[in-house]
């Protein structure tokens, strides 16, 4: 092992990897727009740059703020804009092949936060996070709670929601998807009591039987949201954590108790429309009477935040407080399915693509 | 003077006052809502209730959030809706004609927070204030700059919105209107480039020769409210104080800045709607992108913070670093013509009645 070129693979690979053909302004993004194909990658030591490892990818999380990215237009979550013809990144899991930085060691399983979703490839080692695995964390959890989805669930809750008075009543909608299952699940631990809205009724015994949400319904079996949320808010909502926007958002506002905080991290049902097609918010004056504050946010401004995020995280999942839940599915070939699974209400857990072992 | 009857009034007088003869939905309230009649009111000293005062109106602050209380429906800004028939309350000031509290006497002119809108009338005397006849402050500045429109203000920029860094870029929708006014004067004063939007050309001219805004436009004369921000906003909004919401709140969405702020204190352009017709606001995912931040609120839950307020404004009028401006129409009869203005653009200043001298 080291830098010196290792021995187990060839100096050239076969790589398959998912770039964007074409922007998807609207609807779900089919294979017109993102397509498989194979190229060939060097991992001769030589042709590595200096502070540059070559991974082999392991797994990818598949997280729906990609779809704003592909639009081909400005705007939406602001975040760049990749360029067509090149491989998509994601956040993934990678093994070391190569490596020309002395703190990575071929072998070593590292967290690649802005990882091209190919079998093979080679990255500068700025961003990589070693991952100790005597820690005996299984993989797919440094993809979920520990990842996008727990950090961003818990400065949903943690942070920026902040419900401080036990009994505070918080609604969930996408609750047991990537962000909504850790989001419920550490509301509850801080005493709340914590409502879902999710897109099957399967999810919702999820819910109830593994994330510890007191109550949850299927948004699809629901033709008025005011009646549901009437319903299961008695008295009220004091955190929304919204996930999915749009009219869902709306029903809110009208059930919102004095100085309730909603909170936005992400907008499923709108993703896939153009701007002005998507459903417009009327009942924001809600905000004035009720002096109710809404808060977006994206998890790269708190990456400050990040170390205390995990030694919380690490400590729950120790206590098994907290528990993950994963889909994963196998093979690099399988992440356009699994990307488009996202806004099909098909998925019990935080969606995962296993690209090797 | 004293507590003994006084001499100047006849203890019978007519009073003339505003009462709400049916709930107005939607549209601008008409004299269908709000009626005016004559009542008898008696000012005969032991028919007064103790700890009660009986005063003459002598002007009356003429706010948007009345119409919010008058549609019949409940949320809207949450205020308690006005039995029908019953005379309608604002904030007032008036003369003290009789009392039964010791600490006020006749000739004291008062603040009233809930006067009803009438010649004459009796009130518990625990809500009122006494104005300081020797600090020559005109009274209608009490209406203005010290009373709700001016507090509403100093929350929006220096409470809830405060733009720390000088040089913010301050947009204020309805901004020659009595928040408006005042919210510009102090963002200039906190060192913001502040702009304003309006309804009339005449208003612009105001914003700028009078409340030092740095910029203006006619919103009427906009046909794309995107390109006019882009125009006036070449580096993005850090602060937006939404007196209007809808489309100008939804144009504003595409300009925010990272980490912006958007202050709502009333929504001007909704008012009049039933909610299902309101507006819609798409640009809500903004947010997230952004990391923004949007509050409403109304001065009700800040009344503890009143007194610092008071304090920081009446050193600024002192100084003439804030100058209101006042649009005072005659006679209680002009109450519901006056109420129409507001929202017709076709004011210049706060709106205020002047019902006696």
């Amino acid at each position: 092992m080291g830098g010196d070129g290792g021995v187990a693979l060839p100096t050239v690979v076969e790589s398959r990897e998912w770039y964007l053909a074409a922007y998807a302004p609207e609807n779900v993004p089919t294979s017109d727009h993102l397509k498989l194909r194979s190229v060939t990658v060097s991992l001769e030591y030589d042709s590595i740059a200096d502070q540059h490892v070559a991974l082999q990818l392991l797994m990818i999380s598949v997280d729906p703020y990609l779809r704003s990215t592909i639009t081909g237009r400005d705007g939406d979550l602001y975040l760049p804009r990749p360029p067509l013809n090149k491989v998509i990144t994601g956040f993934g899991i990678g093994r070391v092949v190569r490596s020309k930085n002395k703190n990575f060691s071929e072998g070593d399983i590292v967290i690649s936060p802005f990882s091209p979703i190919a079998e093979y490839f080679i990255v500068p080692s700025e961003f990589l996070r070693k991952i100790d695995l005597t820690a005996n964390i299984p993989l797919p959890n440094h993809l979920s709670c520990l990842g996008v989805p727990g950090f961003t669930a818990w400065l949903a809750i943690e942070v920026i929601g902040n419900p401080s008075t036990p009994g505070s009543n918080v609604f969930i909608s996408a609750a047991a998807g990537g962000v909504g299952m850790f989001a419920g699940q550490l509301a509850k631990l801080k005493g709340c009591r914590v409502i879902g809205s999710t897109g099957s009724d399967e999810k919702v015994q999820l819910l109830k039987d593994e994330f510890g949400y007191d109550d949850g319904f299927n948004y699809h079996k629901e033709s008025d949201f005011d009646a549901a949320l009437a319903k299961y808010f008695p008295n009220g909502i004091d955190l929304y954590l919204d996930n999915v926007g749009g009219k869902m958002l709306d029903a809110v506002l009208n059930h919102v108790n004095t100085g309730a905080r909603i909170v936005i991290s992400g907008m499923m049902s709108q993703y896939n429309k153009i701007p002005a097609e998507r459903e417009g918010v009327k009942n924001l004056l809600n905000m004035v009477g009720k002096g109710v504050k809404m808060e977006g946010f994206l998890c790269g401004s708190y990456l400050n935040q990040f170390g205390e995020f995990a030694q919380q995280m690490e400590k729950y999942m120790k206590e098994e407080k907290i528990k993950p839940k994963h889909k994963i599915n196998h093979g690099i070939e399988s992440f356009l399915d699994s990307f488009g699974s996202l806004f099909s209400s098909s998925n019990l857990g935080k969606v995962i693509v296993q690209v090797a072992t």
